[in-house]
């Protein structure tokens, strides 16, 4: 074997300085890869006419879809039906009570015929009625050991490694990173540190009512069955004032549900990006938009196109889907 | 004259350099200065095993007499009386209707005669009606132009220098500092940040609904006259969960409404430090406590003292209450 020449040496260590200082290496290079890095070096830039103080870099996130995986079911329905079937024993009731008893029969589908009603009711069932810690503890539980049905792999494995990429170079950039999601803001606190690097203080989602109260002399934060938000469409933009207080520089979202928060965050004076993860990439991941019975993306898309905002490509853009965990 | 001789010298230069050090200048030296200084300093050295990480620092403060001046009357009292005046040309129907007719007429006692559900109903025809933007610049405007009816300052040179001293501190040692106030959140964040520090995102206070709404192509989120959350009490607890998702390590209150938000912070696991500011001085600021009609400190001095809280006493602890602005 010959050495190689110092021209392929000169082109190698090129290669790999550039890999170095390649803050998203998982994103190919393309125009939403510029868009995305355009816009962050233009807001951070002191004396650039778009130069935005670090106290107003806000950027949020969707959650399912947008920084980890949605199908074939939202994750948190999964973890539903898994403490249905955890607390059967106490329900002898649930054996004859839709949609208890299709969940108890492996039935997932008739289980979520019923729609967002059903759905909501299998939530209270088996998030309200403990307090706030216990209700941690349960979830930190279940997420450290449940695997997803079709890839058998942990649920914090199947984040996006491209936007855990974009998440530490927001950090990076100084822009506080927010997490604003139609789950539950206690199903999703427990473990977005350790998996996003976003505290629980950057995590804003749907939520149920709760209560303080003296039981035998401890102070307790009870949840009770009764819903207080719910945190997709309009709902979005208010939970982001209410939450944070200022508007987003950027939003980052995946479906008509994200829609008006990118429209919230597109209507601010100065510059903003909204970005649409399009989920193109059956192979890797999963392939959906107008037609899909979880995170459509249909007026969205069309706004998107109208209005110029990026529109990600997973399959064409993204080099790799998956963090590499062996 | 003499020149000073090299002991008075070296005593100057001691004196200077332990203020330069000191980051509490405006705290007498005392127990309660102590406790604060030694609690903030075995958190944050490493190796003590009463080490905190610092995303897990949290400070959360009250502000109507802890961070700020509440008396004769809380000032967003003001705010409302001076928007009803200003309003009164569009609502002819005020001048016969309580408690709109007393507020008109210069008598706020009467038009608070009827207690919590005068004070809503001024509160609700004051500060719903417009979107979040329209409402921002109110507060903005109103915060500039006000003066304290007593001293005749601006509302924002009310607050107290030795709590703006501990803002800082805690900051210094990378302490999340948050607002946690029975006062409108849309009401202090407006100037929370210049005046304390404190971005929007960390203050948490009472809230109306809001709506997200399409109005003329353009994305507004209307202020609906309609109470969605009371941020006292048991409240704060329960909000400080809701938007911090974690326990604080430091609560400082002024009043009974602060009691269960530092009952939830003692009880939390490890090193936790809760702090009461007593109002004991009517020459420099007030003097309330059990009987006050605002502020009332009754039930949380009892508790302080047989928990043995740290209870700050202003007149005796405070060098200076005022910042010395000129």
């Amino acid at each position: 074997m010959k050495t190689p020449g110092i021209a392929l040496l000169v082109v190698l260590a090129f290669i790999t300085a550039a890999d170095a200082s390649d803050p998203l290496p998982s994103w190919n290079d393309s125009t939403k890869k510029a868009a995305i890095v355009n816009f962050v070096e233009k807001v951070t830039r002191e004396g650039s006419p778009d130069f935005v103080p670090p106290a107003e870099r806000i950027a949020v996130f969707d959650n399912d879809g947008t920084l980890w995986a949605e199908q074939p079911m939202y994750f948190q329905a999964f973890f539903i039906f898994d403490r249905i079937k955890t607390l059967a024993p106490q329900h002898p009731e649930w054996k004859d009570k839709e949609p208890f008893a299709s969940v108890l029969k492996g039935d997932l589908k008739a289980a979520l015929a019923g729609g967002e009603h059903s759905l909501l009711e299998m939530a209270m069932a088996t998030h309200a009625g403990m307090n706030t810690e216990e209700f941690e503890k349960i979830v930190t539980d279940w997420i450290a050991t449940a695997r997803h049905p079709v890839t058998k792999k942990p649920y914090t494995d199947m984040v996006y490694q491209p936007t855990l990429e974009l998440l530490d170079y927001l950090r990076a950039n100084n822009f506080k990173t927010f997490i604003v999601s139609g789950g539950g803001i206690e199903f999703m606190r427990p473990w977005a540190e350790k998996t996003y690097g976003i505290p629980p203080e950057q995590v804003i989602g749907s939520s149920i009512k709760t209560k303080f109260e003296m039981l035998d002399g401890k102070p307790v934060i009870v949840r009770l069955p009764e819903l207080n938000y719910i945190d997709d469409k309009a709902g979005k933009p208010a939970a982001i004032q209410h939450h944070i207080g200022r508007r987003p520089l950027m939003a980052f979202g995946n479906s008509d549900g994200d829609l008006q928060m990118l429209q919230w965050t597109a209507a601010g004076t100065g510059p903003r990006l909204c970005v649409y993860i399009h989920h193109t990439d059956a192979e890797r991941e999963y392939a959906y938009d107008r037609d899909s019975h979880i995170g459509k993306l249909d007026k969205g898309l069309d706004e998107a196109v109208s209005k110029g905002w990026t529109v990600v490509d997973m399959k064409d853009d993204w080099s790799a889907i998956w963090p590499d965990r062996k």
